[in-house]
């Protein structure tokens, strides 16, 4: 039975890349060696990083003025990262706040400065994201999650601001073409639309990097990571490979514009059967749906439970919803195809019938 | 042409792991996915997370009143974030000093607290590292390193104290019988003895979890990770699967008494070589060496670097010494097979011959 994965990361990734990681596992590049076994200041990790570095960059259309560094520790990791790095002592952030993961990244902030939410959707179970202008000169930097996983929203518009941009993009990044360069700091866990869980990828410009007043860890200071070229301490080396080859998918295919056609083919045709069936309802606001998660329910939980159940049993996966939000979610990275949409939206068409 | 591993880390392990690793990344345990996409709250994670946590527990011979994680970030996170969680502000703690990797475990506890190197080799090159009794009163923990992977040497005796003790095990973690239960606290990076790059095991007797003043990051909390089971964020799934394969191996060779029987045969026949040939020295005491790292040199500087030409030549990779060393470094970790070893020695008494 084929398997369609539908998880909200780890998730799916090109086949290709499985077929050539996997090849590396064994064999690196007629090295002899396991990418496993290769020392992180080989001429042969070199190469992946600065190539994985670069086509970032690429993908992005940003240039120098940025450094592209892979990191430990997951996109949480930089929640608290950020704050050391941008937020000195007594002075404030402004952060939004429209689901679990930006309310994460409040709270590690709140450790090293005063933060301000600029707007919520809280109140409304973070069922929309509004427009943003916000002009302040009482704060070092603007916090935004670009997509929200658990709660199926995406921000369709960069707020207006004259305060630095820093954008957690975990969830979307590189599933469309995004003005990057409005942005002073960037980062993504990889294991959605980048490769596997293990590494984060940031981008910063360079001169937006802030003098702090107090004593950054050295592990925690992004000059550091700069100078040492991404190679401050050993790298996650298999999962900076596994983002190499994401990369360079992307890349063959055609780049971001590729992507957001097909994944706005597959959303559309997605939201357009439960908007299509009355059984299924969605709280998102049209206007803020992502492309990359649809979060959406059956107001009759046993009836809910059936259809969770019948995808199960066709092969259909990671489509319960988030612990705290309940309901169905269907995540649709770059590398899901549209053939599991059609394949999701036929059985919802048939329960429907069967049930409504 | 055959390779022989002799990196310092990420560094050469089983066969077999490569192999099982290599086939879980097309498809794992016929699930019909590839390791690389499965969820990090699946049964099957949950599975290998959990088998992982407890192969340590019992390769270590220690009970319910440790606790283990598998952590991003590498053992240099560590160095953070256990001054976070053992070292309160104004309190001191005492590290011992016997290397690199010690000396930036001091620098990052710096950052947090007071620190008393207690015992250093640094005037010396770090060629020794003396037994140590240490008493205290004043000081919240004793952190050592016993392995300096750097260096080329190691503890063999662990201290006398009434303290606490922290060990940084990343270089010699599982390669021998270890009195891990007089320890409240072991961190390992996984990527010489223990799996890949990219994930770091720590295990922590949880009565010795000190309460702090300081509002420890959420993310740094380990009380957080243990409640979390581990799963506080998306753990490097793939990492923590390499390293359970790693575990399993262990094991079925016969545990960490085979593995000290190997180690012991390989290093013991390196260091005989060394000794028998007066053109190879080293400065590291005797009663200090590594069973893990042997750092060694060639006087001569230009038949030094013919000695490292011709080991290249013979496809002995990883024999460079650390860059701010130098000299020739040949670290001889669990799964480097004793011939590696044979052919390493039979080069440099060919070498002796040609060039004495």
């Amino acid at each position: 039975m084929p398997i369609h994965n539908f998880n909200s990361g780890p998730s799916i990734l090109p086949k290709s890349v499985y077929e050539e990681a996997a090849r590396a596992v064994i064999e690196y590049n007629n090295t002899g060696l396991s990418i496993l076994e290769i020392g992180h200041r080989t001429n042969w990790f070199i190469q992946i990083i600065e190539e994985a570095r670069s086509l970032v960059k690429e993908l992005m259309g940003i240039g120098g003025e940025y450094d592209v560094l892979f990191l430990h520790g997951g996109a949480t990791t930089q929640f608290m990262q950020v704050p050391m790095n941008f937020l000195d002592q007594q002075a404030r952030a402004a952060y939004t706040d429209h689901g679990i993961w930006g309310s994460k990244a409040i709270n590690e902030a709140k450790v090293w400065g005063e933060v301000d939410v600029v707007q919520s959707s809280a109140n409304s179970k973070y069922d929309h994201i509004d427009r943003l202008e916000f002009l302040s000169n009482k704060h070092s930097y603007l916090h935004i999650t670009t997509n929200n996983t658990v709660e199926g929203t995406q921000v369709h518009h960069l707020p207006e601001t004259n305060l630095p941009i820093i954008a957690d993009m975990s969830s979307d990044i590189f599933s469309r073409p995004f003005p990057f360069s409005k942005c002073s700091f960037i980062y993504a866990g990889a294991q959605k639309n980048m490769g596997a869980a293990g590494v984060t990828m940031v981008a910063i410009r360079i001169n937006d990097l802030p003098s702090i007043s107090r004593s950054i860890p050295p592990i925690m200071d992004y000059r550091k990571h700069i100078e040492a070229n991404s190679l401050l301490n050993t790298p996650p080396v298999f999962a900076v490979y596994v983002s190499l080859l994401t990369l360079r998918w992307i890349k063959e295919q055609g780049g971001l514009g590729v992507m957001e056609k097909r994944n706005h083919e597959k959303s559309e045709l997605l939201y357009n059967t439960i908007d299509a069936l009355p059984v299924f309802s969605t709280y998102v606001a049209p206007s803020s749906r992502s492309q990359m998660n649809a979060v959406f329910f059956i107001e009759d939980e046993l009836l809910q439970q059936q259809f969770l159940d019948e995808c199960k049993e066709l092969g259909m996966i990671g489509v319960k919803g988030y612990r705290t939000v309940g309901g169905i979610r269907v995540s649709m990275y770059n590398a899901l195809p549209l053939s599991s949409v059609q394949e999701f939206c036929s059985l919802m068409k048939d329960f429907a019938r069967r049930k409504g």
